[in-house]
């Protein structure tokens, strides 16, 4: 036992190492799948291609982003604006890595595509194995990539930083300095998950937008028509926005959980069995737990019959791999924490003694807390379900108001979007009230990383359903029979329905390892409270709360110009070359998956500027507080509005999908064409960048600007606020006319 | 100057006296105007009965309320919620003046339509006098009964609870028990306020709504065409919501920014030759002062011939009350605080001592925090005007999205009301950092008083509006000649201007009354900070970010409903009435007016609830920190809302304007019933409920919630929080175990 307690710090790389072995063997797998042939391999290879283009292309810009921001963190390392240069190590660390896991998800992606509809040409049980274990990949793979590459990174530090220069290995103010730089890592893996979310946001919906104005709607073929010029860039947009930006959304809550867990676990006075360092070292080994679990949860996915229920047998895996890695914390916990209380907070300047007043828990109570965020998740999923589910009330309001028009669908919608955060925000604040309650601020940053810990099987989930969306898409293109699109469309139904739990997990997941980040971030800086009773503060608090709207007008409106640009170019198509229309030319996908490529290359510097660059400013002008009121801000507002927007997207996609079967208002059927239909059609378009672009983003623009907050907190002026500096001044004035005035009486 | 200085007090209502004086010649000379003939005095009684059923009924909901919430006060008052019975008094008082505002400034209005009218057959100036004169007849009543009802309730709390139980007229204890009392008036506004701002919004835009889609859309004749069973109810619709509506949301913000205050005032220690109390005299003065100048500067709207700018008349009005204001404000300053600083907060324990460390300012520095108000004032007003405003670019910009559909004309206004939220809060932030800057909460307070104190003006230029739009719709309706539509449409344009920039001055009137009654909340409830580090405080913050989107929600929603209940309504007459389109039959206009009036009373109940209840459970269960963090998310979740659907709503509305005269995308031109103009109808017809409805709504949440939080914050147990509890039990515990192995290893 002594010996696991030892080197239980290397063990950490390991579980990252198994998953990462997981995940090439299954690569291999799908890819000696067969591929299909004739037109079916010809567009998946399109599609490959359009999906490395954009790669490619973000690639480019994002090396720069990395070498100039790498540099100038080395630079600030110099001075007084982080820790230390080597914070730029970790900083390319998880840019690299990040990005390497979205390569990986996405190549294996726009090889299980076709692979799956082949499969689908055999059984729906052969297709469903070929994309999950497709999606797989990319769970896998991030979740391993991170472990490996934090693991690895906090052994590298831990060493030099408090074995090598203490020649202690104990819990102290040298780990300060350690976690400091590791912070870097989930900086740079957050940096990249803002490029890529935008990014493949912008991508994905201006490609969809484009293409389905001018071809459902002018020219009247049907979605992922052969025809269209821009259906490949439409596919290619599934693979980079909805498993690439997934992908890297996740990898950077998983990896920021996990760190500011750490950094709060630091604060805890803990007299256990690893030189005090246990609270440290617990979100990492959950997650390996989690990811174990998640490759053995996986091998539940599976079906036997034509008719069994595939959502069934996702839902068990995802079952089997939660319960696993709950009991199996449980277990650990009890091992690796001591039994005496825990007191938060540390006083450095006694030599590591608690301090007084400090917040006191149980190990249980940190289990308890554990079990707060995995409930957390569950029924952020389950209620975002309600909300964009097809037959429950929210979508069937939106339906009904779709037979007075247009403007009544839209109206709606929106008040679907809004009604939707009352739920999620009751059981977020609860979920913050119960974890605190349990554990303190440790309790609220753990909840978070249990939530997280079986990222790989929630990851493999989501990416299963754009597999499945392309695969229903290349069957579609290469007009196979229908019982093939059939099978498929089995499939993409219930990614649509995994679509929505995703994205439920992933804001609720953004919104915890806010949180966690946020008291990371006010503990590192050394600040008391954050009284919003200061006014500088509250200005704080309302610039925060704005910066999801701005945020959300650049996403909104950058798809809107490039689909209009996408529509101007499908348009150019259809009129300058002649036979595409009967199939005898081939349109030039290529220009279409370049005008994606470019728009969402250019369009998403401005909105990652805004999210990198204003807490620097506001940290340095006006110090911690007002930074912690604008973190607070932005944290509220961008869950608002990611749910808001979310769920709304999601509605108005179900209504309109409602009326494929046909719907009943007021005892009248409406169908495909009909009018009500064509408002739907409206909503759901509104609904794209809203469900797809900007409503996504706000888990990345809340996470960054506290991961950035977090990086520069240690070095910032507690007391360069300019207005204390002016009552300062008026106080001793103040104080010099009293003088005055009694030695005046005097 | 002694005598004056004593009597002061006295003088407060009789600068609201005047107010009513004026008001009442200016109300008799509109009565007298010629009302004209036939049609047009049928049609304006139809409007004006109509109105008034609005009124009736909802005054029937309102007498209730009133009776139960004052008995609960009553009773709230002998136990522990609030601090005497008499605070039912205040609340009664309040909530009868301002509904007894709103009564006569809709009876009037009701008048002036027809009249102006009727002066529109002769001259634009004198059309603009009587509209105008109408308009201001709703400002002076309001700021008139404000200023008398406020100021005498004053004297009266003040001369028992201070001079006569204390027997000194020095500010001490007793003051602050007076001012709790003195609270319920605001209460009594604020409620009033909410209910006719909501239900008048649900009124006026289901009508409007519904008159729409089956008028111009289904029918196809134009707006305020008679033979629309729904138009009545649309023109009585411009009365309830925007004249009653907005006085009764001015109404509020006024009366609370003088008690905010006044409350924070009270805590000032100041040597001034009133015993102290000039920090809370000062606020009542000023807003006397700005109705006294506002009466001056209305003599200055006039214009003389057809060609003269009907707008630059307003904004020389508007401006010489604006500046006339703040130079008499300058002296008044000078004249009544005294020259030495003064200190915040004063030390009730000590005697009403200076409270170490207490903030500091000067008599300037709350002049100059008076000044800060009137430019937030009037950059809100400009920004939001810009936004809204035709042939700027964010209006064209929605223009040029028409071109391409209904869906791409609601995405390019979602964004534009998103980007619109940026400059707003910028200067918000600005204004609270520079105001508190200058003279602490009190400046903030301040601020907002000297925002408000034109209060009389601003709303008699907003009223202007939809009495300018009444008399064109009756010009209409009465088929009278075109230059008098011509006339009309003049001023209705220039309304349609005041219309966007009187909602810019009434959100930002409704942040810095929120923040003033946030700081007065803070300082009666006694506690020192609202730290959103605290997990409790940080759920609360999520909470109250929460409720402005279910508000607006429940709003839209109920918009959407009775619009539809309209359109059957209309569609039921046209089919069942014969007749109708041939102008040989009347529609029954009283069933649509019914039909706006029970669905606006019914609905606005939930809302109104909500925004009641929320602040007294949330205050009761965790304590006053919590119930603030709350309140801080509600005011600037609030904020953002409120700014995001007003100028969404008017943006859309105007690019819709904009077809009128032709618009020119990508070289063509477009008019009335082109493509891109069906979708800039969609974009108008779902923007109505957000400019009419739940936009200007927050306005009245984000007060309502914080002065019923003032009203219970004496009353709040500090230490109640259950978190805090469970600590206090573990830290014991953990100090026994500590003790118990101290006492093992001894």
């Amino acid at each position: 036992m002594d010996l696991l307690n030892n080197y239980l710090i290397y063990l950490i790389p390991v579980f990252g190492l198994i998953g990462i072995i997981a995940m090439a063997i299954k690569a291999a797998w799908v890819t000696k799948q067969d591929a299909g042939d004739g037109d079916m391999v010809t567009l998946a290879g399109y599609i490959a291609d359009g999906a490395m283009a954009f790669l490619r292309a973000e690639w480019k810009v994002l090396s720069y982003f990395v070498v100039v921001a790498g540099l100038l963190l080395a630079w600030s390392g110099t001075t007084v604006v982080t820790s230390s240069p080597v914070i730029a190590i970790s900083f390319v660390c998880g840019a690299f890595l990040s990005a390497f896991a979205g390569f990986l998800g996405m190549r294996i992606a726009t090889k299980a595509n076709v692979r799956t509809t082949q499969a689908a040409r055999t059984s729906l049980a052969k297709a469903l194995k070929v994309s999950f274990t497709g999606g797989t990949v990319m769970g896998l793979g991030v979740a391993g990539l991170a472990i490996v590459g934090l693991g690895s990174l906090f052994i590298v530090f831990y060493q030099y930083y408090v074995v090598h220069v203490t020649g202690s290995s104990v819990n102290g103010e040298a780990m300060a300095k350690a976690l400091d730089v590791l912070a870097g890592f989930s900086l740079g893996a957050e940096s990249i998950a803002l490029f890529a979310r935008v990014g493949g946001g912008i991508y994905t919906k201006a490609a969809d937008v484009g293409a389905d104005l001018v071809g459902k709607v002018e020219a009247g073929i049907p979605e992922d028509d052969v025809r269209n010029p821009a259906t490949i860039a439409d596919n290619v947009g599934d693979n980079v926005g909805d498993v690439a930006g997934m992908g890297a959304d996740l990898f950077g809550s998983y990896v920021a959980t996990m760190l500011a867990t750490m950094v709060l676990g630091r604060e805890i006075v803990s007299h256990d069995a690893f030189g005090g360092i246990a609270p440290i070292l617990l979100p990492m080994v959950i997650a390996g737990l989690g990811l174990i679990f998640s490759i053995v949860g996986a091998a539940f996915v599976k079906i036997k019959n034509e008719t069994d229920s595939v959502q069934k047998a996702l839902n068990l895996g995802n079952w089997m791999s939660i319960v696993l890695t709950a009991v199996a914390t449980y277990f650990v916990v009890q091992w690796m924490l001591p039994n005496d209380a825990f007191h938060m907070v540390r006083d450095e300047d006694a030599g590591g003694a608690i301090k007084a007043g400090s917040l006191v828990f149980t190990k249980n109570g940190v289990f308890m807390s554990i079990v707060v965020g995995l409930v957390v998740g569950t029924l952020m999923s389950i209620i975002t379900e309600y909300y964009t589910a097809m037959g429950k009330r929210p979508v069937l309001s939106i339906i009904r108001q779709s037979s007075t028009g247009h403007a009544t669908n839209i109206i709606g919608g929106l008040a679907v979007g809004m009604e939707s955060t009352v739920l999620p925000i009751l059981v977020l604040a609860s979920g913050i009230y119960g974890s605190y309650h349990f554990a303190g601020l440790y309790g609220v940053a753990i909840a978070a990383a249990g939530m997280m810990a079986t990222t790989a099987m929630q990851l493999a989930i989501d990416a299963f359903g754009p597999i499945a969306d392309n695969a229903g898409g290349i069957a579609e293109m290469s007009r196979l029979p229908e019982e093939v699109r059939h099978r498929t469309d089995n499939l993409d139904a219930v990614g649509n329905t995994t679509a929505a739990t995703g994205k439920g997990f992933a804001i609720a997941s953004a919104a915890l390892t806010s949180l966690a980040l946020f008291a990371a971030f006010v503990g590192v800086a050394g600040i008391e409270h954050i009284d919003i009773y200061k006014a500088d503060v509250l200005a704080g608090l309302f610039v925060g709360g704005m910066i999801p709207f701005i945020f959300s007008a650049l996403c909104i409106s950058a798809v809107g110009r490039a689909a209009m640009a996408m529509v101007e170019e499908v348009r150019r198509q259809f009129r300058e070359i002649p036979g595409i229309m009967e199939y005898k030319a081939k349109p030039e996908y290529e220009k279409c998956v370049a005008i994606s490529t470019k728009a969402s290359i250019r369009e998403m510097v401005a909105p990652g500027l805004i999210a990198l660059i204003t807490p620097i400013i506001i940290g340095f002008a006006f110090g911690p507080e007002v930074l912690g009121g604008l973190l607070a801000g932005v944290t509220v507002s961008g869950v608002l509005m990611g749910i808001f927007q979310s769920n709304a997207g999601g509605a108005w996609d179900n209504a309109k999908k409602s009326f494929e079967k046909g719907c009943l208002i007021n005892g009248e059927m409406y169908y495909k064409k009909s009018e009500p239909h064509k408002a739907s059609v409206t909503g759901d378009t509104v609904g794209d960048p809203f469900k797809d672009t900007s409503g996504p983003s706000m888990n990345i623009l809340i996470k960054l600007m506290s991961i950035v907050s977090l990086v520069i907190a240690p070095h910032l002026h507690k007391d360069v606020s300019p207005t204390e500096r002016v009552q300062n001044e008026l106080q001793q004035k103040s104080h010099i006319t009293h003088v005055i005035k009694a030695d005046k009486k005097a």
